[in-house]
């Protein structure tokens, strides 16, 4: 086991239509598939919308609460209406082997960048910049970062290299 | 100010149907109205439905996440396939003035019961029983518990009650 209490970290970072979410569904898909448990985050531009209308916590948060929770015997969630910096998100998850972020790209963790178009290339100067997933025809320059490089298709490979990562921990 | 770290919390108790969301949802109005900051909590016996399907944070989940959290600039939210037990829930909401809590009838902190039927009376045995909000003939007999004795639509006298508790923080 890694240290419980520090999951490992993966940003997964790309411009609007780039595949982020797919990406990280399909690493969420293939790490639980290997018995990892996998926790996910994300930052959201515009004003997500969570819950179902209609729910009793839909009608506590109409009332104006300030935040709902809720637990049943086998899930649970809460909703705040105030923002939570990524540092927080992932207090929530010290459980969990691995979390991936989708967002966040200013943040330090280790970066999987996804390149659609040549003009994605400047991601690549993010800090921490370790893997690119790249789409036909925009594969950076081997010379531009020190990053291990994968074509967009290529979950299995990056699969493998997240298990470098990952080693730590055994499952 | 209160102590900032732990709100008042009451819980609103009653069998099915005798109308504890509806009685959570408008003293939460109530108390935002005049300026305190609210907590709500429910617990679930079934297991319910949280998030909009097609969303990035269900696609998440679709794909096996353990936890899932988001943030925009001006919300956040956490869903998780563990469930957490009230004191965990709590855990989230130091910040605010009052939690109202639906359900979680065994837990030892103060209680507004409410009474559909003199078949509801053996609530009023549960720990800390401090408040009833009866329905019509439903009223308990005085004698059976020393708590303040409410009608089910009085709000402005229920939360006036509450206000006693919640003394201490001036808004």
């Amino acid at each position: 086991m890694n240290n419980p209490n520090s999951p490992l970290i993966l940003q997964i970072v790309g411009y609007k239509n780039s595949g982020k979410t797919t990406m990280l569904a399909a690493l969420t898909k293939r790490l639980k598939q290997a018995g990892y448990t996998v926790g996910t985050a994300k930052h959201d531009a515009h004003d997500f919308t969570m819950d179902t209308p209609g729910t009793d916590t839909w009608k506590h948060q109409e009332a104006g609460a300030d935040i709902t929770a809720i637990s049943s015997a086998s899930r649970s969630a809460i909703i705040s209406k105030r923002p939570e910096p990524l540092s927080d998100l992932l207090a929530h998850m010290r459980h969990v082997d691995i979390v991936l972020v989708e967002g966040f790209k200013q943040e330090r963790y280790p970066k999987l960048i996804l390149l659609r178009s040549p003009e994605d290339f400047p991601l690549l100067e993010l800090t921490n910049a370790i893997m690119t997933a790249a789409w036909p025809n925009a594969d950076a320059e081997p010379h531009l970062l020190p990053a291990a490089r994968f074509e967009i298709n290529d979950i299995e490979g990056i699969y493998s290299h997240l298990l470098k990562l990952l080693q730590p921990i055994q499952k």
